[in-house]
């Protein structure tokens, strides 16, 4: 059942290692398959040199109900169901500890597009969730870790699309894409932007954000319906 | 004789130039049988890439000599002993001088909670030990900072089990769990929180910890009688 | 076609990796051939895993156009045409999102010289350009970015020869030599000195350029008539 | 000739990257034989992995002069044999442009003794010497570059056994032990020392250095006469 897709999330997972964005089993990747209503996610602590095709847990998208898999599936899974169910848009999810996100996420800032690298993939602000409260820590806590990210993409009328990566306040980031392979892709991007934001801010006193015209060059070459960067 | 133990706390030992804790021999780890009294830790100063299972030396928990081996003991073989003496719920003990553990160290400093990665693995701030008088330097030095540690724990009522490291004053850290894998863990994430904690006090002014609600929720579904988390 | 220069272009991208100059596909070098008025660079979105001599692009000089090559260059080139144009003293440029030469971009910074690995190979300042106006972006936008950085050593009568690089403010580095293989060995050096100027900067309150005379020694000895330095 | 004092210095060059000390040929380690008054050191501008055996260039000690070697002598040999003509307690030498060393010498600085890892293998402050002279530059360049680290050990009293390395102010460090392999091991431990000591900085406001008590045990434990650490 969905080989194919199952084969994407552990291919996809395998990059977390590679890219360096995880320490031993802190991660995990999933896709959706929107027309059958299902999600393939990683198991939970299993070790990535081990992981195979089978061990891909196959998650009911609206119950969250196990459907295949002798695995228990990440522990995070419900914040990957809360995001896929609110954004129709997007097919893969990301989520890591890698340390310079997490290290944003830790002091509750979102990350401003200070250059182009930033604009190749974000377009603008990067944001950082609010503290979680009690209540929702202590009952359906990672249920309601996707509703904080989608209420802070709601008040700040930014789309998932446009901008797709959050840092969970005191936690670390989610990034996502349409498929498994774009959301890994937004998760590289984003460490790499996380660690030279850091230290940008370090040698320039007033840090700005980078002038409208060229984030609109740098996203838009890239992304939407004029991209015209790559080979097609 | 303890050919089992000793496997383990070779691997252990083999474990921390794998995830980069390690410079040339500034490193040990030990397990304890409990039943029979006996530790097994590394040699002194024999390189990670020529060690041998046979290497493992067997020492006498309440004596400190040596039962078993034909090389010295590490140089920290009585810090080792005086924790496994005072704290009988620990089975393995890690010393590095990994290089962000050993930066607060160096600072003086404890590492507050700032995040899940490090409410997953330790339930509150991480401490660091007063400095050492000069008659504990001069006498029984090794002994003494195993003390300091047992004393940090007791003035702050930090159970060990609930907080598996401790950094020494101008020194470096020790990590423990329940066995020598456990404790290779603790130090691995020791490392990581150290090296992102640095950093994400540079990016905001004023830090506190994570809340205690979140804390909770991160540490205990890991650790203790109600944990969930993982495969089992 | 241009055979020789097409591997030496492609040895010089492989390079960009082994170097841990490029995440992705980050990064493109070219070449000229002065003779011909054509230059040889990476195709544009191609994994550096996969890259293979025949991939290279020919353009030429004068028009742009492209004269061989299956895949599309670059989305760099004309950058790349500008400076060539401009100075007929290089043969080879790179372009890179390295770590900390990106991050003294984002904070619109020069770099200035600290020490003798910057003096080795640059004599003076590594000039951050101007930020770019609204319609040198919207039309012409990488055109524009070679004239920026033209118009930088202009103004500050910069020999591009003597100081073979320069930050893109809110980009990036570009760095040039001789040829494609010394234009590498430039945007190596920059990457490691701005990560030695960014450090430097933080130990130090009141930073000021190494002596002249030290300059002198090191760049001179080096570089220019009376080089005497390594094997010839 | 001297073959086995050639390997020597060869095993020790090729550490070098090994220890992850030096970027391109940055970096070259002699080594000396006293009673024949000759000293071994590496080729100028040779790659580490091209680098063999019989490249190594043998120098008369006091007269500076090539006795055997097809290829150019590093351009740092003046230093060396100004070093070794000083002290005749050391017999190897290394020097590198080794990141976190290199920007303690940018910044002009000492760096002082923080922790035990400092104090396992430099009795104390390891000195920055003063900025050279412009007549000191000018003529005779690497032979004043080992005068001035002369003179500073000498003005502070500092036995070069006892702080086997310095910083050449706005330069790099040079590194020494008893033999080619020792220097290597002081070098690998001061670019330790060295990052973490600039770190440790912005975590204390006011750093001191550790107790004289801290800083006797750890060293002497290890050095000198009543050394009694490691397998003899």
């Amino acid at each position: 059942m969905l080989e194919s897709l199952k084969q994407q999330v552990l291919e996809a997972n395998l990059d977390l290692p590679r890219y360096n964005l995880v320490t031993f089993t802190w991660g995990n990747v999933s896709a959706v398959d929107r027309e059958r209503g299902l999600l393939v996610i990683k198991p939970s602590g299993v070790k990535y040199e081990n992981m195979k095709q089978e061990d891909m847990v196959v998650i009911d998208l609206e119950s969250g109900k196990v459907v295949e898999g002798a695995l228990r599936p990440s522990s995070d899974t419900a914040t990957h169901r809360a995001l896929y169910l609110a954004w129709p848009q997007i097919g893969g999810i990301v989520h890591t500890h890698s340390r310079h996100a997490t290290i944003w996420a830790q002091a509750g800032r979102d990350i401003i597009a200070l250059g182009t690298t930033h604009a190749d993939d974000f377009y603008g602000t990067i944001p950082c969730t609010r503290a979680m409260k009690r209540e929702e820590i202590q009952q359906e806590y990672e249920w309601n870790t996707g509703q904080v990210i989608i209420e802070t993409f709601a008040q700040r009328r930014i789309q998932p699309q446009d901008v797709p990566a959050a840092l969970i306040n005191s936690h670390g980031p989610f990034a996502w894409g349409k498929d498994a392979h774009a959301a890994v892709h937004s998760a590289v991007v984003l460490e790499e932007v996380a660690y030279m934001a850091m230290h940008t801010e370090r040698l320039r006193e007033e840090i700005s954000p980078i002038s409208q015209n060229l984030l609109d060059l740098h996203y838009l070459r890239k992304h939407g319906k004029n991209a015209w960067y790559g080979q097609e």
